[in-house]
């Protein structure tokens, strides 16, 4: 069928270039859904995103594909490494897309839309039962698709691998183990530690002047704006179309000033890392961060380990002093430090501490597992919820608006990422000690507000990569096989000094 | 090849589902480029542009499409008249495209949107020199496109019919003849009165309370917010993907009130046609409004019949002093709606005055005609503009960014759009005395903001047909003959009591 490589590999191209022209087209639909869009426009948009995704498939799940991989794969050993793994790549979709029947992926596509249009609103309307059949209905789709992915495993294992190839529940489940072990005592310790005063943080902060912060906040991350957008929406994300056009989204909150502070600088990370993609993997299947999990280190990386340092805030400081001079008077850069690190059982998983924000993935991680084992209706996941934050957190949840519809990523139809973002905050300072052991002391820099050879740095051993590399590859590379240890230290450390435990 | 005409018409439908996905995709990427892309993002727009143009060119050129239409021409007479219209429509679409060599087609879509950010440049920068290359080839395959499109006409008439079927430069010539004849004696005796006092429109406007001005506005026109939305960009327009989701866009200039004002009002004009087509018509080809023209009809008919009345004026003043206390001190209503129709030559086509605005639009026709035909050199184009401009309005023109780089329209490839605007705005009073002679006095309900009867008459006699008819049918069926001296005779008389003459 195929007379030479050359021809093949033309073939494969512009499969991924139309491949990736309706993944653009929906994401900037998406976009426009969340953040531009009015209320009660979901029924066209549902119409078009059934015809993308329906596109998508009928490429994708084309039979004509399986001769085309065949060819490629014969001829692997004379394929240059991008070539090759573009080919294993498009081989793992073809083959999951294949077993999906194709009115079920053009029905879950209409579905997800819709159900992101109604979590909204029943998130503002404090309204569970208005999202409950969709979300049902979610989690019956991921059950089967977990299925056609990978019928060898249990399918909450299969979802986890979309997310971060060759992830399971035995590891997740020891994960946790080990956090628990190590944290649950750090916590204690902290709670009863005198309280840290972050008061100042929750004055007014007027949405004009937080919107000024962001820009600020941007350009010391070094985000180029020709490249990189800002907008405003429920939930903060990123998306990435390509390493030429990146947005991130932010949340402004009169009454909480570090919240959209450090969803800025945590949906920089992932622009960091999207931007930095090396050119020559963009429009093809490798464009991108490589998964999940490694794109979280980044966000976290950036969010915790140096926008929650003390160099960092002085840093910044004297510009937060300037775009709030009444609500930060009398307080000084560690006394912002402080604040912004200040510890304890929370409701919102945005807003969590570093130390117990991984309660609040262990929630979800638990809950999910049992959505998708059917051990959990999903009518019965509000109590299952507010259970799981008194027990983990000792906490009790006033609202699901605060509760189980806080988050985003079930109606958008991800089950099986949230682990990701545990996994993101325990590979970052595995990355800050290797980066240290390259480049010595790397705080001058941060205090100097000069992030260059940090970037540089994930850069090199990260972000070029895109997706060339499994990511459990590239992390090695980076800073050698994951050992938790390096996170629970970390944690320990700062926080004993923070509290002077 | 079909055996039935309910098959047949379902693979049509199919095709317009289709049609419309990726047009919805395109009008959403062109929304997201204009309100919120950051600058140096137009290669993947570019990319995603070309695959979905190709996919709408070969959803549209595929030569089956031949034997569809064959069969449901030859049952035209079993089919609705929907259904014959859309095999109308299709068989158009089918024509003139299959005659646009595909690789033309794709390269044009990739040209316009690169044009597009080379424009928004070049007049930010006052740099023609950057955007005449892009110009020269949007004329140069315009002037294929239309041979293409239709072989037996004069290129630019086959380029006028893309935008009003039917219209052809001896028409538009008589046209604008008339107008010249009645309007230029006209425009000289307001010349000669006592100017109008509109300094106080040119004070300090805050673009935060020009967005409360819009949002209120919106809210008199009664565009229902749920499915209509409001963004800025540097030109303003309207985009519309059903009658469920429409979006009009604005430009806020802080030492210019009326601006905004009129852009909200025109662009919502537009929005309530598109909003008030009848659902059955979304997402096939019938959808929208019938033609530029009868779409301009009805964003003049209310920016200026409506918006610039004084009943209107009477209406919204005491909104307008509420939000600009101190910029309207000491003007009335009286003041304000002699202000807005302030006439006199200027540089600007959307801040033209009613009565001067066709100038505008001949400047541009008679240069586009020049441009078609081989007789103007884009390269020459600035000074052809600003001799014009002399010629027509009496007015130097000091640089391109105030000239021929004002509008967009060009960069967007409409070449033979702008005399839909002259004929928009005569079409208005014709629509105007039709509707008073069923309706009775509409002012009254003007004066209270009470719109619902005026939309009523139009959506009744225009909006909700969509394109089921040709627009002269529209227009014949609502209010007769299209007779221009209804627009002359209403200027005349606006103008007498305005300037009092």
């Amino acid at each position: 069928m195929y007379e030479n490589i050359s021809d093949a590999l033309s073939a494969l191209r512009e499969i991924e270039d139309r491949l990736f022209a309706y993944g653009h087209a929906i994401g900037v639909l998406y976009l426009d859904a969340t953040t531009a869009a009015p209320r009660d426009t979901f029924e066209s948009r549902g119409r078009t995103m059934a015809v993308l995704n329906q596109a998508i498939y009928d490429l994708t799940a084309n039979p004509e594909n399986g001769a085309l991989l065949a060819f490629l794969e014969s001829n692997a050993a004379s394929l240059d490494p991008q070539a090759r793994r573009e080919t294993e790549l498009f081989r793992k979709s073809y083959d999951q897309i294949s077993r999906i029947p194709p009115q079920e992926y053009v029905d879950y596509g209409v579905l997800v839309n819709e159900a992101q249009s109604m979590w909204a609103r029943a998130k503002e309307e404090d309204n569970f039962p208005l999202f409950a059949p969709y979300l049902e209905k979610i989690v019956d789709y991921n059950r089967r698709f977990a299925g056609y992915f990978n019928p060898a495993l249990k399918p909450y294992d299969a979802l986890l691998n979309e997310y971060e190839e060759g992830m399971t529940t035995e590891t997740l489940d020891a994960f946790f183990a080990l956090l628990r072990q190590e944290l649950v005592p750090l916590i204690s310790r902290v709670k009863a530690a005198p309280p840290i005063d972050d008061s100042f943080l929750f004055a007014h902060y007027p949405v004009a002047e937080q919107r000024k912060l962001s820009d600020y906040l941007m350009d010391v991350l070094g985000l180029d704006r020709l490249h990189c957008g800002i907008a405003e929406t429920e939930h903060p994300y990123t998306t990435g179309f390509s390493n030429l056009d990146v947005r991130i989204t932010t949340h402004y909150f009169e009454d909480n000033v570090a919240s959209s502070m450090y969803s800025v600088i945590h949906e920089g990370g992932h622009a960091i890392y999207e931007l930095g993609c090396d050119s020559k993997y963009n429009y093809t299947l490798l464009s991108g961060g490589a998964s999940m999990g490694l794109h979280e280190s980044q966000s976290r990386f950036f969010e915790n380990i140096i926008g929650r340092s003390l160099p960092f805030i002085q840093c910044i400081f004297p510009k937060l002093r300037e775009l709030f001079p009444e609500q930060l008077q009398g307080v000084d850069a560690e006394g912002f430090w402080r604040a912004v690190n200040k510890s304890g059982p929370s409701l919102i998983r945005t807003e969590a501490d570093e130390l117990t924000y991984c309660m609040h993935i262990m929630v979800r991680y638990e809950l999910e597992k049992q959505l998708i084992d059917g051990s959990l209706k999903v009518a019965d996941l509000p109590e299952a919820w507010n259970r799981l934050y008194r027990e983990y957190l000792g906490i009790s949840v006033p609202s699901d608006r605060e509760g189980c519809l806080q988050d985003s990523h079930w109606s958008s139809g991800s089950i099986g990422y949230f682990p990701s973002y545990a996994l993101g905050s325990a590979y970052g300072p595995q990355l800050l000690s290797a980066m240290e052991k390259e480049l010595g002391d790397i705080w001058g820099d941060v205090a100097a507000g000069n992030l260059s050879r940090v970037k540089g740095w994930l850069g090199q051993h990260i972000h070029r990569h895109a997706r060339l590399y499994q990511p459990g590859q590239v992390f090695e590379m980076a800073c050698g096989k994951f050992d938790p240890s390096y996170y629970t230290n970390y944690l320990k450390e700062k926080y004993t000094k923070l509290y002077q435990l």
